[in-house]
């Protein structure tokens, strides 16, 4: 037996040169700098592994049918993304906040950007639920605590059988999902239920991956926020249930300690002219600290 | 300014490190080893290039397109991996072929496995054309040059115009491909038309890449050979016209010196009572040597 001889008797890391140097030529600095990193990355782990044909053939496989599940409802290379962690360490890149600024965490695969305006307290729950309600009250302020008038806030979470509604053909569009407007202080009253522990989607690719490597597809209980307003860095959060069991291994890796809270049990109803909340109910108290945009 | 604080006040690395172990429950040892190379490498390069969030972004929905595109006759994700040096990179670990054996090179994405028989001598170009017929002749062998029986070639081309049968909806089903059976002596005798360069296709999200990076689209004209024979190793491979003038600069980096051939052009006809062949025509002379099945 002797080693391959090949075109130029290139060896492995041979090849990998002659890749890189075939990207040389690309105008845009960045995206080379990326290829040129993405090549050396990919090339180093198919010879880490000694990757077998077969081996090659059934990742390409794979990440074919990632691509092929996803529509306009479903994302499966985000949550792929999501589940080997690289979603949420690109998030720690990109996430060093001025002190005291609200932590961000990832998107996820459920975000809608179109959504419906709700009222002042109004809820994001359209269907009729034996499920304990939740009101989420407090401001969106500035680093100085100032608030910040008239900010948009996309709020979005399952329903108590853990499904977004773009899961799930039971829940009308737009479920679980809208957008509200801080008022002139900033203050926002959003209802909604008390958000549940849930699985992912376990139907998919990524749900043959969790299988194959004995990984729980669990994600603690959180309501997804993102907050717009001009002047201010977006901010695309989660507030997590603090006692939720699944804080410590969210399937995701997207907890921070420092987005979890209590989700509150009040025992006396809300009597409001506009807004009745029968109790018992859930309260989520938080203020959302905004970062001002850096000036140039 | 401060670094984020996270979670168990997780840093970029511990992140990483996080998420290896949540894989360690992997029952299959492979599968654990790929998986925990992968994580690293892809962890690696999204701290080595400090992916921003746009730019991940840019990349599942690039890697959503790949998926796709494909469909039961297209398949972007191998030329994908073709086109940044990785299945030629597999290749190369996998083939550590004995000398005197035939090597092999990538499969790329035109097979097609189930084609039909051809005869002895019979084309496979099934249209009319006034392009240049093309013969290949030779035997398969063994180690010892002994011809190996009623070995199966499969082999498939483009069409003139640059395109593969499943590519263009001009050619008929099977156009440029089949599959013919060695003779008693191991001899062979493909009859099609002359292989030419030809563009991969740039319709999709590969083309975009090729755009972006400055890159030739171009492949050398080549004949794709795939045999299998009974207690001996399937060999893939190409058989490359040595006067190409893409020959060092192969989009998919698939050629190999020991692959080269001079496709000679030959003035006399050949008059056979059930083959003839007009001058001029091309031909191709190689034997293809297969080496035995490891014994066990």
């Amino acid at each position: 037996m002797k080693a391959t001889q090949t075109m130029l008797n290139m060896t492995e890391e041979e090849l990998t040169q002659v890749v890189l140097n075939r990207y040389e030529n690309t105008p845009d600095v960045r995206l080379r700098e990326i290829l040129h990193s993405l090549i050396h990355h990919a090339h180093a782990f198919v010879r880490d592994v000694r990757l077998t044909e077969d081996e090659w053939l059934k990742g390409v496989l794979y990440l074919t049918s990632v691509g092929q599940i996803c529509d306009d409802k479903r994302q499966e290379m985000i949550l792929l993304s999501d589940n080997l962690g690289i979603s949420m360490l690109v998030n720690l890149i990109s996430a060093n906040v001025a002190e005291g600024a609200t932590e961000s965490t990832v998107v996820g695969p459920f975000y809608v950007p179109d959504t419906e305006e709700k009222a002042w307290g109004e809820s994001i729950q359209q269907l009729e639920t034996d499920e304990m309600p939740m009101q989420v009250c407090g401001s969106v302020v500035d680093l100085e605590g100032n608030g910040i008038p008239h900010a948009k806030m996309e709020v979005w979470q399952t329903n108590t059988n853990g499904m977004y509604d773009i899961q799930d053909d039971q829940q009308p569009v737009n479920n679980l999902r809208g957008w509200y407007r801080a008022n002139e202080q900033g203050q926002f009253l959003i209802r909604t239920v008390r958000p549940v522990c849930y699985s992912i989607p376990t139907d998919g690719p990524v749900g043959v991956l969790l299988a194959a490597t004995d990984r729980h597809p669990w994600r603690p209980a959180h309501l997804h926020v993102k907050i717009t307003a001009p002047g201010y860095k977006t901010l695309i959060t989660h507030i997590f249930d603090e006692d939720d069991p699944y804080l410590d291994s969210d399937v995701v890796f997207a907890v921070k300690h420092s987005l979890t809270r209590k989700f509150e049990r009040i025992e006396s109803a809300v009597q409001d002219s506009q807004n009745d909340l029968p109790a018992p109910y859930f309260e989520l108290r938080n203020d959302f600290v905004l970062e001002p945009l850096e000036q140039h």
